[in-house]
């Protein structure tokens, strides 16, 4: 058996195997335009498919490639379209450790490894949603939002690769065809239950998603609602001050205690009363 | 029949097991992970399930574990992950009560043991949504907000578990095995039925809690209305104060009244005038 | 044929029957917990159904209960599960009218009346929607907000019954037995077409609900925003007054008019237009 | 072929004509009642079916009432329940035109006449939604609201009518019955073809309504913000005024300026600056 | 093979081949009346397919417009109905570059055409979106309302557009007609999964409308509360001072010192004094 792992689909040996092998040429172009859907055909002789690698960087972007494989009888092409590290150094292990396995066999752990990249980039995001949750609770920001923007984005993608991952596997159990010997059909199954579980991740991910969003929404609506009830309790405080100041600042005649010593005294004492009289008055009728 | 009964998937006993009765190495494999999605699968000679037994904490904590079964014609294997005291009470009493099953009967009266436990989570459920739609009408806080969070983060997780056994009970009844013998297929539906209205109840109460997200809002919008009231009407008491006061406290000539002993009761006079006459003037356009 | 019309699943009668017809252990244990799901099952020689008959009380509660029954060739039995006065009336009313009906016949009697107990509960939510509607768009309160959710809860749950109802609808239409007579599969399907009438219903008015909720936070909103501009003219109309009489109430030197006879006229007419100023150029600008 | 045109369903001639052709009873009571759902059934020699006209009166209201017919070999029953002075029209237009179609094709003129009624509806509908686009965002209202919830229930309406009419088309070309003869089939085809577009058009029309009640909130939202930005405009420009002025007219001793023949102008100055600082400040922190 | 490429539906040559190749009334019929849904039929001895070109303007209107095709055996008739420049442009390319095509292999690349011209139409949305997106975190208007409401208006034509071509894709693989020979199935395959991944781009894209709908509302409510606490804030600084300048502008008597030379600075200080407690009140207990 023969593994043709070629790092770019430019290079010139696709073509020579796509004569060699009979390649379709729909499949030819397939490998050349970046962005597939991950899918699994079966061409004359072979079988097509597209999977999608997954990898997070360092600073957290999740970039999503495409990886095309050619199954044959003896032998199996892979096409690398962009760069995706984690599916690389998997590809170069494959290398070295193995020696004597069926094509369908190396089909099998490939598929194995680019699902197995999957985790890391849920616990990444399950990561991120936890820090937008305590966020949207505590100090609700633009950059929150710009957060939750960030992450749906992100897990949009995600979920579409996973959905036509998941896809391409379930495909993969039910093709009839002898290119994939029977014993992998557990390992196929496997799989598609990874896949099935990582997707049932990204689902929740995403409700909790909404959910923050939901909870931002509210978390701002009640702090508006706590500032506007500081500016009333100002408000009343003021109202009494203003309008007895007021009344005794004007250069009218005939007001009481006037001439009193104890005028201002009394007038503070007013003022005090009626303040404490609306703030209890408000806090009665529950109006705050 | 022997039920091994292990307590720990890293039980030596396991790989005993696994190489006498040929048990698959990627349900072996299933095993020693945890977070499986509930399933079940048909190995060589028996029948392998991952079941998802739930467990209410005091502190009202839901957990969710796994528990692995391989059913085989003369034998019964239960791996239990995780901690889950209240399956772990359930299959220590069956120890005790079962003496002369077979190995699907005992398989089922684990299932539906799994299956029972369920209805107390629910139940706590319930009454955490209870509490929410009390709180959210009565005192909407950031707190409520918490615990609508928590309730929708919990049930996410139990509908998830509930769906995929659901599928479980589900492919029980239609497999075509010799393992499960017929008289058992009224109880595998009978679970089936309980599985579908625990999921029928988890739908309601996501609806519930949807509704108290959205009625949190609202109430919180509507006492900002009613506090945005309030300042309103301070606002509107203290306009003609401040104008007429203002007017009337400034060191210029020529205002009425200004040396009329009435004067002051004169200008107060207006002052409640306009005030009544302009909360009239709103209360009728019906502006607040 | 005999018709067996148990009231309580308590009573002893139940488990003579059983025995007598061999009626399996699982379906007594289902007529003696309530709340089952609506469901029609296959037994030994009988069909044995549950229906959830409703009944909405003087004060407007909803009420869902369960009625078992078993259908066997020449007996047909009841189990009442909980009060429900409508179902009640019925039962009783069929027991004076029907003399020669077959089981089958009697079978479909009940069902038949259990479905058209539905349309009074769906006027009943019909009449409370129009309620809320209203009030939404002219008084939003607190308590329109427990209305919704009141109503929501309602519908969730008739929905949940009705839903399930259907199926057993749908499941009696195709089931293979000779229990029911083929003269009475168009009666069945005109069950079915009722109960699919009233699903219809109950998701026209869950979708109302969620209109009228959604129109509830928007008429709040835009009441608040009808406030805020009263205290912008407020404030707008108090700016020039407080600016300038707090000027003219300072004891410095030197301001204009300060000495003129109509000094006071002055001010205020220069108040007067300074405040006309400042409206016009708002509604201009088309600030508010 | 005879064709009787009933245009009321307490016509004595239903009960001669059900007799006559062996129509079956709950048929003629579905005739009686109104607001059925739009279905069709085989009965004995015969085709039983419900369809929805609509009709849009002047003044805008969506009227959908039911036309039963029920098609022989050689005869073609017609039902009118309520009012629908389209489909009247309709309906006497081919009383005049036809002279020797088949039954069939007369049920099939009558149904394509039913379906061609609905594009005026949409129509209206599409017209009403580009109003409230436009009200939305130029002058949101609670009249605009009332608007949003009647077309909403209109659409409601609609869309339930023509789902099961669509269901009815899809059902009557896979029926096999040689009421309908097979050169029928492509006009069958194109009338589910035309209930289809108009399923695809109210759904739209949904989509773009609930888009309006999003754009309502952020419309109202958006100017609850202007509006809170002028008022604190107008409380920024109050407070060096009401702070400076405040100081200057107490009756305490020993401020600045108090006796300097332009202490008026310096305070006015120190007024002004200030207050053109603070908006500044807000200004370059972008505080509104 | 003979091409018809008529570019206006009422051209009289398809009537004359109407007649001539025996096409279906209803399929002219369709000919004339735009904004047909696409599909896929077959007639005696053709195939009639409605496709749905999509151009995107210069100033980024997305036009959808019918193109009506009669696959023969040995013709393939093509109807434009509307302006679309770019379907015209690659059928006068075809026209140049095609000599010996079956007419299947024209019909296909027809069809491929139109596919292609979708993702520019796409890419336009994309662009939309992210200034979208960027509106409205950092400036969001009115007019950001209006981009997202023509936007959701676009794309909700494009899916459904886009859904029925890929339905008529899914309908040409699976047809059988010895009118499309089989060497074309994985041609048409390839016209499917491009239509799919196009549908998953919409799909995407209206998620991501969805959620900048959701930011524009939160990132209001979070603008309004910023304006707020700066009111809150000029308020706090306002009431000490509005309050004791009050105090000390009255008229009465009593007031300490109010004879002391150093009393306005005392006064003022006082002021400061409790301005700054308060606001560390407020900052203390996280009012704001």
């Amino acid at each position: 058996m023969i593994w043709h792992d070629l790092r770019d689909p430019n290079d010139p040996e696709l073509d020579v195997l796509a004569e060699r092998h009979n390649l379709h040429p729909l499949h030819i172009e397939d490998c050349h335009h970046r962005n597939q859907r991950a899918k699994v055909e079966e061409g004359a002789g072979y079988v097509f498919a597209v999977l999608k690698p997954v990898h997070v960087t360092d600073d957290g972007e999740v970039l999503i490639t495409d990886l095309d494989l050619f199954l044959g009888h003896d032998y199996l092409i892979t096409v690398q379209e962009g760069e995706c590290p984690s599916v690389r150094a998997y590809l170069d292990q494959l290398h070295t450790a193995i020696n004597h396995s069926r094509a369908d066999q190396l089909f099998y752990k490939i598929a194995d490894g680019v699902v197995d990249a999957y985790p890391p980039a849920l616990d990444w995001f399950s990561e991120k949603i936890d820090q937008i949750e305590d966020a949207v609770l505590e100090e609700p920001s633009p950059l929150t939002l710009q957060s939750i923007f960030a992450a749906k984005r992100g897990l949009i993608a995600l979920r579409l690769a996973l959905g036509n991952m998941r896809d391409v596997a379930s495909h993969l159990q039910r093709m009839e065809t002898d290119l994939i010997q029977s014993d992998l059909l557990p390992f196929l199954r496997d799989v598609y239950d990874h896949l099935a579980r990582h997707m049932d991740m990204v689902e929740m991910q995403r409700d909790l998603l909404t959910g923050a969003m939901d909870i931002y929404l509210s978390s701002v609506a009640n702090r508006t609602n706590q500032v506007m009830k500081v500016l009333t309790v100002l408000g009343t405080i003021a109202l009494p001050s203003i309008v007895l100041s007021g009344l005794y600042g004007m250069n009218t005649k005939g007001l009481p205690w006037l001439n009193s010593p104890h005028g201002s005294e009394i007038v503070i004492g007013l003022t005090v009363v009626s303040t404490v009289a609306l703030l209890l008055l408000l806090k009665k009728f529950d109006w705050f």
